[in-house]
């Protein structure tokens, strides 16, 4: 046997399946005009490569526009090559490419902006257009013509169960030592629901493999392509300080006894700013730590290396270039403290109530009585997505949002007399920190957040601004005392002098003389 | 034995207990200034009646302010007294009453609005104040010194177990035949958390009453006052309406193949029209319905008798003044097919998303994107509080948001721009309801949800408003377009003019000949 077909015999079990090998752009042709495709990808991990870039290929060829819904956001250009050729009528649950964002805020794709874990329920009880083609990458079929995902899960499993036809996508360049790393569980059908048999963020519940009649199956394409590395930057004297803070307060709640050295499951986030602060926990003393998490960062890894981290599971693993490499080159070394569970799992109300999650999450602004705004820039414009930041915020133990202060060089406040959207409100926000400092906010009336948010989370001169701001609004009383006339008035001024402090400081930093 | 005597012995089944009775004024004398008080009562039931009034009294005389923690809101004018005494300085997780109200959008008392679920998960992990004292109203205490509460168990359970010392107030106008209709379990603290076994609506997975060690009860007050009436008003014209498009919704929900006969297990929010929809249903082609809901009004009762509801759990039952005397001399008739629980338990994200909840709400304003006010008028001043509209809605199958679209006598729009606060974010809710008509959200973008909201449910001259607003909105572009200078225009013209139609309408009204 040649070294190719060695290959094909290791990757597909099932020997039938091998005559569906086929080219992208054959495969591709099962997916028609008007059709709803689940695809598989999480945070650019795992996301099927060669099957939607033929698609581009013929869209611009032909008219052809689908609905497209995945894990999470994609990478190796998938949604930007998309949006170009005009295939896109509609994205779901989350995105994060630069173009696909902007025909998403020209209103030429429907994006539903959903939390992660609702997406497939909605499918299963129909209440969404059905799933007609799932493109899956996969590691490898077994000889039951299950099939076996790479770095992430998502919703992957659920889309090749309900999907008519199943194309998978076998990426050689994945590590055959994936295999075993998944954890696939699907619940029942209401009203047979179960409890999710999940008591401990290191329990295996389901199967290894994604499970379906192997006939589904209609197309199977060979390819080689990495997964696009994450584009987190390193952390800087800003992060370093959100994590000092937030290390601080952890310790703070071990000397009270709320919380002890290993303390609960952590979630963390995508990004600079959450990675940033779970990689400050190295400092920390810290031992027998687990995540529960969606997105395994470089982090992750991190508190694997220094001893730290006992268990980490998640939906994928979106390294780094130069900490992938390292990672999937040993993965044998972490396999047995890690899995990947569906997104549905991953992000279960249910299990992270039950588990007592500590989740912390990125704020693009928050407000001086702690609403977030995750996605929304000056409140129109998408960012990314919610993401599971809904999922894990409402029901964790303890929901931290971080961010720091300012951003473009201090002409905007992260900090603002009222979000310009509203991703989690206050219900749902027990921590926000900043450089600055840190806020607790638990058992607190909104008054006493604006007071606890200005004075520990915010610099001059916006925290006298926001004093002024609360003063004047406190003058018309209520709960949440506010200015309608001016809670946006921060947005506007930025958008029209191009600083949120307004002309006269604008004009201050042009003529540096007077 | 007298009458009297035997009483005692039926209601305090515990000999040693029968020592501790006392009055409502030495029971109150446990309670000192700066303590956390934990009572009964969820919306107007079985709130303890005595001890709160001979708390107030005392606080007119010395110096005495409490943190107040509830199921949810009070009757029997408690919270009114309370707060004219000048007892309160905080109050939490919800209140109903004008006159705390007042006190809180003054700025005097420190309200902490919480989803109903989870108040006694943030004092089981000591996140907020303990709760010194209990003080919990009964049918009766049992052999073992077990407490059987009346109409109601919101949080009576935890605060019992939680508190140095428990109050017991042993209702003698409540009917015996109460005892039976709880169910209380109370989750394990972490990490030893198991599933909540709790399957099917009607299941039963705790014990008839909560059990603590019989020396906590430091005092017993000997009461006969019945609880408040209900001050929901009866269906009208418009609630009708709304009835009726959510019955037709639901007709062709089963039409679809989505939904049976029986529907999915029901919630209804407090007040007039989540009732009165409830109420319609009778009129529709349903049989075989459940509820799985926090507070009981007339309209289960109704269903019960029209034979269309099959089961009904709650956390309270809440009736009129004729309803109630119907239901209590008949409780025999109706209690096998019923069971009240702790609010943990009726309002558990786990046991929402596992049974597939209706989730039906009231909102007091939303906007064209589908966010919903449920809490502050104008933004600034609280109504009631967020109750639990969010447990319901975040993890329900169908969350449905209902209200008039104008009140004031059409001063006042109910659909805005934006809302001027956000108790539940576009990703919470799928299906908004007015008179006018019914806009079904599902799987459709913001743009998208904004023009089925604004013809679906909306009426002139509100609705080419709306469109107008929603033009220039497009103009800036985005994915939830907005002109903010004007997104609470609406709100602040009401205040300005009397009307959200601005002085020319006003004017127009006031000078009819011109």
């Amino acid at each position: 046997m040649h070294h190719d077909e060695h290959l094909r015999h290791d990757r597909i079990r099932l020997p039938l399946l091998r005559q569906r090998i086929t080219s992208a752009e054959e495969a591709a042709a099962w997916i028609h005009d008007g059709m709803t495709v689940g695809m598989s990808g999480f945070t650019r991990a795992g996301d099927a490569k060669a099957v939607p870039l033929a698609l581009a290929d013929r869209a611009r060829r032909e008219p052809l526009k689908i609905t497209l819904m995945t894990g999470a956001s994609l990478g190796s250009d998938i949604d930007k090559t998309l949006t170009e050729a005009g295939a896109l009528a509609r994205r779901m649950p989350f995105q994060a490419d630069p173009a696909l964002r902007a025909a998403i805020n020209r209103g030429e794709v429907m994006f539903v902006d959903q939390h992660l874990s609702e997406t497939v329920e909605l499918l299963r009880t129909r209440q969404i257009a059905p799933v007609d083609v799932a493109v899956i990458e996969a590691v490898a079929i077994t000889e039951t013509g299950a099939i076996i995902p790479t770095t992430s899960v998502g919703n992957s499993a659920s889309f090749a169960i309900l999907a008519d036809k199943v194309i998978v996508e076998i990426n050689l360049s994945q590590s055959p030592a994936l295999e075993g790393l998944h954890d696939i569980f699907i619940p029942k059908h209401r009203p047979q629901r179960e409890p999710m048999p999940l008591m401990n963020v290191h329990d295996r519940i389901g199967t290894s493999a994604i499970e379906i009649p192997p006939e589904k199956i209609v197309a199977i394409v060979m390819t080689e392509k990495h997964d696009s590395a994450s584009t987190i930057l390193p952390p800087d004297a800003e992060t370093a300080a959100i994590a000092g803070h937030l290390t601080d307060f952890f310790v703070d709640e071990i000397a009270q006894g709320r919380l002890t050295e290993r303390l609960m499951p952590i979630q963390a986030g995508i990004g600079t700013i959450a990675n940033a602060v779970v990689s400050g926990l190295i400092d920390g003393p810290f031992r027998g730590l687990t995540m529960y998490s969606e997105v395994l960062q470089d982090s992750t890894f991190e508190l694997f290396d220094a001893g730290k981290l006992d268990f980490a599971s998640g939906s994928s693993i979106t390294l780094s270039e130069a900490k992938g490499r390292q990672v999937f080159a040993n993965i044998e070394r972490y396999k047995d403290r890690l899995v990947l569970r569906p997104q549905e799992v991953s992000n279960h109300p249910e299990v992270i109530r039950r588990l007592g999650i500590i989740a912390i999450n990125t704020a693009l602004e928050f407000d001086i009585y702690g609403n977030v705004n995750s996605t929304h820039v000056a409140g129109t414009h998408m960012m990314n997505g919610i993401g599971g930041s809904g999922d894990f915020a409402r029901n964790a133990y303890l929901s931290v949002f971080a961010t720091k202060s300012v951003a473009k060089g201090g002409k905007i406040s992260s900090i603002v007399p009222m979000v310009s959207h509203v991703d989690h409100n206050e219900h749902d926000v027990d921590i926000v920190v900043t450089e600055v400092g840190l806020a607790d906010l638990r058992g607190l009336a909104p008054r006493e957040r604006a007071q606890r948010i200005i004075e520990q989370c915010v610099a001059e001169p916006y925290r006298q601004m926001l004093r002024d701001y609360v003063e004047e609004a406190n003058r018309g009383g209520g709960q949440t005392p506010h200015v309608l006339e001016k809670a946006f008035s921060w947005h506007v001024r930025y958008r029209e002098t191009g600083s949120m402090l307004g002309a006269r400081a604008g004009t201050t930093v042009l003529r540096p003389t007077q």
